[in-house]
């Protein structure tokens, strides 16, 4: 069998961003860290890690690291079966998640699952193949994005979709749309965009005939986002569910009532993930059902 | 002089985050742009930069988008001055922010500043170092974090602090700490911590005695942090500034309501930058003095 002394290592060194950290979250000397990762290097042959701040796995390393993933979540069934084998330390799962899903539906939708398990969740917010490639890459566990095709080995369940409207402050709308908004007035408008991956904006205006360049901030906050909308900055699309309250309010409105975007969400685990995802997935499913728009 | 049409090529190559997008961002073809890149290497004698997905910079290539960084913003003070140079294309301006002032106060504190100067602003969430590293490496103009000592040619200005408390929700408390918390119910009771680099749950319990290793939830989203303390998963240190609500409407509670951290917030920005980055510092000054407690 493999040595997953050597293994855990490398999982640490990733998962911690550095040897250091990795040191400490496993209770040894760095150097012991460091000992280990080359031996497990030696053995087979190849460099695991890339050393850089922080250190990233080659695909060898990520290979490995995905293997690791799952037979912890396995070892976990098995000490369920076998409640001797080691205290109810709290189990650790990491989860990519897409940011606008953390901001508003995932807290209320996990709380019985993480109570019920005793689970820590460690999140990373990343969306669309991103998140699926940290899957592949045995980084996380599971994944939260709008892609469906799920990597090999996984599966992705359909949640349903976030609906996002187009928004912006009344005092906002009435300086640069005080014709009601237009073609040509929303070519001229600053909108907001989420990152550089956010293409959310530029369907909006494609699917009005905007085409072509329009002026916009980057706010990589889901909670920054709406606060850009309430002061006046711009327009965007923001999950209806984030802004029940400035809606009803009348803080914020909409541009076109009519015309909104639903983004669907998958949630893509392993399939033989044992029985710690599977009930995490019973419980994303209730909750989608309350929360998200069918599809 | 400078051929600046390389210097925007590599420029838009690193902002971006690739040789397509800068492309688009440019109008030019991706091999004009991959050409133009090559060109300023065969220039200088070396490369500018490491093709991986996204391109970075070499420590040359950084040196070079510095200067760039800061030639744009002398040459907005020529166009302020000579207007008939270009029109009245909006101006952008990259400031790498800490993810609780850009969830919190920054928007209200530069919306007058974006519509009076026509900015458009490039968010990138950084706390600490990492901001202070992205402005050495002239990738953005400014910077906003919690670390005091400016780069070289920068001046770091204090504009107060952002006061955390402790907060729970009120199932939370009755939970985990039925008898008022204490140092042997803190050490179990689960935490939320933003990510890697947030050490302030792991200070405020140093600062109570609780030494050693605690349970935490990973959350790296501001909204998504109040969202896990409101659905109970665990405690955690917030801005005042961020919860007004939750608190007075008793959805949050104190720990221990005279035990608070002040995290002093500094402004960093190029004393040569010009009169925008000048205007942008008095906008800013102005809001800290109502929001931000004073240090």
């Amino acid at each position: 069998m493999l040595d997953y002394k050597l293994l855990a290592a490398l999982a640490a060194v990733v998962e911690q961003g550095g040897f250091e950290r990795a040191a400490n979250a496993l209770g040894l000397s760095q150097s012991a860290v460091s000992q280990r990762v080359k031996l497990l290097e030696a053995r087979v042959g190849q460099p695991v890690l890339v050393r850089a701040a922080p250190p990233t796995p080659t695909d060898l390393g990520r290979r490995l690291l995905n293997h690791v993933q799952q037979v912890r979540l396995l070892e976990r069934d098995l000490q369920a079966q076998v409640p001797e084998l080691e205290g109810a330390r709290p189990e650790r799962l990491r989860v990519a998640i897409n940011a606008d899903s953390l901001a508003t539906w995932w807290a209320e939708a996990v709380k019985d699952f993480c109570h019920q398990h005793n689970v820590l969740l460690e999140l990373v917010i990343e969306d669309q193949e991103v998140g699926l490639k940290r899957m592949r890459a045995g980084e996380v566990a599971g994944c939260i994005c709008a892609a469906e095709h799920p990597v090999a080995g996984a599966q992705g369940l359909l949640l349903g979709a976030m609906r996002y409207r187009a928004l912006a402050s009344p005092a906002y709308m009435a300086h640069y749309f005080a014709g009601g908004p237009s073609v040509s007035t929303l070519a001229q408008a600053p909108a907001i965009v989420f990152g550089v991956d956010d293409q959310l904006q530029h369907r909006y205006l494609d699917a009005l005939g905007v085409k072509g360049d329009f002026a916009y901030h980057l706010c990589p906050s889901s909670e920054g986002f709406v606060r850009f909308l309430q002061s006046g900055l711009g327009w965007g699309l923001v999950p209806e569910l984030q802004v029940e309250g400035p809606l009803s309010r009348g803080e914020l409105v909409e541009l076109f009532p009519t015309r909104f975007i639903d983004v669907p969400l998958y949630w893509h685990y392993w399939r033989n993930g044992g029985t710690l995802l599977a009930e995490l997935t019973r419980h994303l499913r209730r909750a989608a059902l309350k929360v998200l728009v069918p599809l």
